[in-house]
């Protein structure tokens, strides 16, 4: 079995934080000028491994093995939410990197090929997880054409050829190429510690459900209109989500989750009665029976509230993932790696956040695995892993690599 | 009894609002340049017919009679909203001048003395109610140094200075000097419209208590932390507005009214459990043991919640006006007038809304007079009121004015 370089990985990791430094984290979003630096830094580190490296024309960095056994591909993303974590996901990344080194280094596994690729713009700043949507033929011209920075509005064609990527070719998975896909990753929770594990095997990722609720009142003086001839559109709101508090739990899943992070008040003053009111309600289950039920459920309350009035309620959708279900040898090999190495401080367990494997994993199988957050926090710069944890989850991971290239 | 003369009145109001005209409302908040320029036009319109006008170290204009017999004193405010209406307050000031006009002009009548006032900053771009407040003593000196403009934070002192009010001393009631207060203000709801009356006999301002309740939780990933673990503030803001809006109606008077116009969630992104959530509660009513029972309503909310948990919740006070009950013999003379006029189209009701009267109030006899907005609307530039109404009020206004000052 390859035994991987702790001191060389953390060492990688270090050195790349210093791209976007901030405070104890980074703020490296994808085609800021640090972030293309780091990519530029990282396809070196891949030659030096021995792969061939691209940075192709959304910004993934995929370093391609020139041999020719059986072929992994191990990636994630080295782009990071504004001041986020140090290792959110590009820890995956390197272990990719560290896992391809490893393998060349021990003769036993020096034949096996591994692909690294660290996939452009996974935490959404110009797209949903464009590189590895792009990678699979999920992302057409047209929507690079039309993709803008979420905050500043640049175009990103505009970014692209700032970095010095205008007209160069995108990445293509060819079909045959992979047994198929690993990610690792930082759990971005806090089930690992409070369990005392430290390795997490990822059964699944989450399907996530999208809805923005909008309310439509009259807008008036909060003096001199008489409560029964209101229409207050935040009272409207506020009814509606009590309704999905007391009601969802009926048809949740054990881990389901169901969240209201945004709503907003129209005009927003004291002392006038609300004309509108909006929130963004999200779900998400790693089974697609219970994410229908939730959007049934929600129908069913949302028409009650449209029937009893008086505000209007309108309810659109904004966005669908499928949940991805792993695969299940490949969970075997990271269980068997994890026992061998941390036996009895592993868990399977779902991902409730997106990863580029949910996209990948369309095309290929795919697992992934989680080493613990400490007190589970994450997208903020205080995010950080025990040093331990990260080299122990490196090790389990290129002994699944290798069991898994190995195997018929 | 005087006569109003209805074109002169309407050729008034329809002058000052050429200054800081805005669609076909008005945007002249207090001590703007177009608001400084209109307090000169006024005061030249004071001096005109025969008062003796001052414009004092916060800008109210203050016409003084020089006449020896019973006085009232009549006002309202010139300054408005940020693209309000064209009569919301002026309207009053300019009754007060044409009822002073309308007093001289019959020789029945001649002896009797209006001062009238247009009040500093009753939309509270400075401060709450500055000009009636200074007049009445409840406003010193370090409260001007510390006053900002609430949206530009500019110091009032530097804007008085650029209006060439720094230095200038402040009007002060004398005692014993007035028999009364009156105050005529367009309606800012849709009660007399609704109705079909054309005068508003308003009996009572009603108190008003402000309340901020914030609530204290984990700010925490959308996707990773399980629902029984969640300390999500956005939710416990709800399950008390909640409450809130179950419980209120138990301890409410008829006309009582309670709004939430403000709600916030921080981060505030669809994807984040929210760590922190504010709200702002206020209530209205014209009696203060229904404002007691609401406030002991809104503790005994409090006081379950936080007991309860998961999140903290904290109530704050952020304002307690006591409401105003206005003077039983005035109202007499008011009603008197309507029914004079506008026989059954005239209705006692209480003011939802805050005017200078509520301050001016607390030192002599007060009442006001409402007359409709159409379509209920004010604190914005579509705000009207129909002519015939204007010179209708204005002359019931006069009527009763004069039967006040008559009076024993």
């Amino acid at each position: 079995m390859p035994r991987i370089d702790g001191e060389r990985l953390l060492g990688d990791l270090r050195r790349i934080a210093d791209f976007g430094r901030y405070q104890t984290g980074v703020h490296r979003p994808h085609l800021s000028p640090q972030d293309v630096e780091s990519r530029r830094w990282l396809a070196d580190r891949m030659k030096e491994a021995g792969l061939d490296p691209v940075i192709d024309g959304v910004g993934t960095v995929l370093g391609r093995s020139p041999k020719t056994g059986p072929r992994l591909l191990i990636g994630s993303h080295s782009d990071t939410q504004p001041r986020g974590g140090w290792l959110d996901g590009v820890m995956g990344v390197i272990y990719g990197l560290e896992v391809a080194r490893a393998l060349a280094e021990d003769p036993e596994t020096a034949h096996l090929a591994v692909d690294v690729a660290s996939w452009a713009d996974e935490e959404g700043h110009w797209g949903q997880m464009v590189g590895s949507r792009s990678f699979v033929g999920l992302l057409d011209e047209a929507d690079i054409d039309k993709a803008k920075h979420r905050d500043e509005g640049t175009p990103m064609r505009e970014a692209l050829k700032a970095a010095g990527l205008d007209g160069v070719p995108r990445a293509q998975m060819e079909e045959g190429r992979y047994r198929g896909y690993l990610e690792a990753h930082i759990e971005q929770g806090g089930l690992l510690e409070a369990g005392g594990k430290r390795i997490g095997i990822v059964t699944a990722i989450v399907g996530i459900r999208q809805f923005r609720l909008t309310f439509g009142g009259i807008q008036n003086h909060a003096g001199t209109t008489p409560m029964p001839i209101r229409k207050d559109a935040g009272v409207a709101m506020m009814r509606l989500y009590n309704d999905v508090m007391d009601e969802f739990p009926s048809v949740a899943g054990p881990r389901s989750v169901w969240t209201v992070g945004k709503m907003v008040l129209e005009p927003g003053a004291p002392a006038i009665v609300p004309g509108r009111a909006e929130m963004i309600l999200q779900f998400r289950d790693a089974d697609t029976k219970v994410l229908q039920a939730f959007e049934a459920k929600l129908m069913e309350i949302v028409a009650s509230h449209q029937k009893k009035g008086p505000c209007t309620v309108e309810c659109v959708n904004l966005s669908r993932t499928e949940p991805l279900v792993m695969d299940d040898r490949f969970l075997d090999a990271i269980e068997e790696s994890a026992e061998a190495h941390a036996a009895d401080l592993h868990v399977r367990m779902p991902s409730g956040a997106g990863h580029d494997a949910q996209v990948i994993g369309l095309r290929m199988p795919a697992a992934m695995m989680f080493v613990p957050s400490i007190g589970g926090i994450s997208h903020h710069f205080t995010e950080n892993t025990a040093d331990e944890d990260i080299v122990l989850g490196c090790q389990v991971f290129a002994d699944a690599a290798a069991k898994i290239l190995k195997g018929n």
